[in-house]
């Protein structure tokens, strides 16, 4: 982008051109047929909304990311979307409202005020999928699945999957009992992983309390050892905790055995960007990007404010980003050029060609019509009254 | 929908569901296909610019349609684009830069502050072609003949082809030089057609003064007659208007030629949504339907403001509405039915089949997880020891 492109389009947002766009749509249709192949079924949510239906349930995060509009016709406030999966469920509760398992999958432009990451544009193209109706395990780890799948077809190399569960945070420092002010800076800190500001907020806590434990646990990450870590230092706390980390082995040992290629990782007080998350939440990296290139997890409660609350499991990722980051080969086909003839056969000639390939056809009088310059590596010639197609010189 | 989804989501803003979306998305990647077989390179422009940009050579109905949003990054003001032809536009002058032919296509959501007609949403799926860099006729041709093929593609059946020229309109209100306010309420009155308001308008202009031709051409419109009328009204009047009639008939000719299943027609005083055009225009319509289901036409002077005037002609239709006209024969492939089983070999199996068909997982525990309302039409069943496909009772 040169300095007088960023004079005419806002920070961070692109004009994606030849051939990066056309390597964009072919990623975008093998994620999406990929997702359908697993048996979800595409949907396409509206680009805007009332605000009260894109923040039902969600985070205040959401909140901030999302530009806001007057509706002409009502008055009413609406917002862009800046996140497609709370869109997802409200079709699962309200607009399809069928009973057992729903599967959707998506994929489309969202927005955001601000650049979620400093490697993210505003303007993402979101893809995802979400399972409705089932609260088991498989369903986890269907969803863990298909979004690893969807990374290999993505072409992406060494793939580190962070697995955390939401309820640990959310469980301690329930039984902690701070003050809101309190509780708002443990979370901030948590989520940019400030050991000394933890320190302060909770060094004066007594050994065993959830304080203390929280403050442990924000120290621990990496491997099956962290695994270890968080069992000793959460141990006797209660029940739905054991219940919690048992869950988190016993996925990534199932995870560890299908996709024995992905690198494994735990990290108990990962809160950043799960707006609406409830239970196991998971995130894939790859080396030399600090963004995750697909994130997701259980959220079951953001159905109940569209009248049915539904367990619920998805992931999501931005296209954009997986295409800079993959190295799926693109076998750029070339392209047939037809001269400005008047021959009436030429037509019927180009329109079979067009059946399989690209034709580009002269235009009079247009300087620089070259046929090398308009991708075209072979071209139509007539010879002994017959049109052939020819090697460019 | 239903009243309480009418509650939920703005008026003239929907949830795609399926198959409605699969189907929405099979003619949105057909044309796209379409129009690359052409030549034609695919762009992804961004849903968000700054005003100056979006609206640049563009007329005043787009900005009233265009919704507004402040960027909080640099407190400019910034739209949700309403129409991608000028930013592709803006791409072919700006960034890309090439001298000589350039082919783009396009497809993505554009917003509405209002439904531009009471049978269209505010969030239509607009997919298009634009070729710059060619005056000649044959680029126009190629337009019209490309967007006539995509109409073909989506399987809309007989087909009316409305051509008019911009000029005719603009050269004629030109001469009579109008007061400003007059002008205005002629436009508006020939935009709707309203032969009682013209003629309390034009009614006093003196015989062959442009006011006159003005005010009978208004009355003019149908097959190659209408044509004839035409050129009689405007006998004499000017060399650029003689050009414009005789464009329309060799055109319309050409394509006679072409597509003799396409309906032709005239209508010289068609102004109705072209907000940056300035030459030969075209709008397709369907029997039962009174809005256009595609149209284009020649904006030779919307680059200057980004620094190139280039010749530029191109067309754009709403995918959303081309999949309710059409009658495009789906087939709905049917699905796998894949039960729970612990046997390790059921993964290996299920994979295979993922290469080309879709497989639905049980899952456990899941009320209504029955095969036949998840679409599967066939079930893995162990027979010997080994997992063989069958059709489900």
């Amino acid at each position: 982008m040169t300095v007088s492109d960023r004079w005419l389009l806002p920070d961070g947002v692109e004009d994606i051109l030849p051939p990066l766009a056309g390597r964009i749509e072919s990623l975008r249709r093998d994620v999406m047929d990929t997702c359908q192949r697993w048996g979800y079924q595409l949907v396409i949510p509206p680009l805007i909304e009332y605000l009260e239906s894109l923040f039902t349930g969600t985070g205040h995060d959401l909140e901030l990311q999302t530009f806001k509009l007057t509706d002409q016709l009502t008055g009413r406030m609406m917002g862009v979307r800046a996140d497609m999966t709370p869109q997802a469920a409200r079709i699962d509760a309200h607009t399809l409202g069928h009973e057992g398992i729903t599967r959707l999958c998506y994929a489309g432009h969202v927005l955001h005020t601000r650049p979620r990451h400093m490697l993210t544009g505003r303007t993402p193209i979101q893809a995802g999928c979400e399972l409705f109706g089932s609260e088991s395990e498989a369903a986890d780890m269907e969803v863990i699945s298909l979004m690893l799948e969807t990374l290999r077809v993505a072409g992406l190399p060494r793939i580190h999957l962070d697995l955390a569960h939401v309820s640990i945070y959310e469980s301690l420092i329930g039984e902690a009992d701070f003050d809101r002010d309190t509780q708002e800076a443990i979370f901030d800190a948590m989520a940019r992983k400030s050991v000394p500001e933890l320190d302060e907020l909770l060094g004066q806590c007594p050994e065993h309390s959830a304080g203390a434990r929280l403050r442990a646990l924000a120290r621990v990450s990496g491997g099956p050892e962290a695994l270890e870590e968080a069992r000793s230092i959460l141990a006797g706390a209660s029940a739905e905790l054991d219940a919690a980390l048992e869950k988190l082995g016993r996925v990534s040992e199932m995870l560890s055995r299908d996709f024995p290629d992905v690198q494994y990782g735990f990290d108990f007080c990962e809160l950043r960007g799960y707006n609406y998350h409830t239970g196991l939440v998971f995130a894939a990296y790859v080396p030399g990007h600090g963004d995750a290139v697909a994130k997701g997890g259980r959220y079951d409660a953001i159905g109940s404010d569209f009248g049915r609350a539904r367990p619920a499991t998805g992931f999501s990722l931005d296209i954009r980003a997986l295409v800079s980051l993959g190295e799926r080969v693109q076998t750029r086909p070339g392209a047939v050029w037809a001269p400005a003839d008047p021959d009436p056969a030429l037509k019927g000639v180009i329109s079979g060609l067009r059946m399989t390939e690209t034709v580009v056809c002269e235009l009079p009088g247009g300087a620089g019509s070259n046929p090398v310059e308009q991708g075209c590596d072979r071209q139509l010639v007539k010879r002994d009254g017959q049109w052939v197609v020819e090697n460019l010189g």
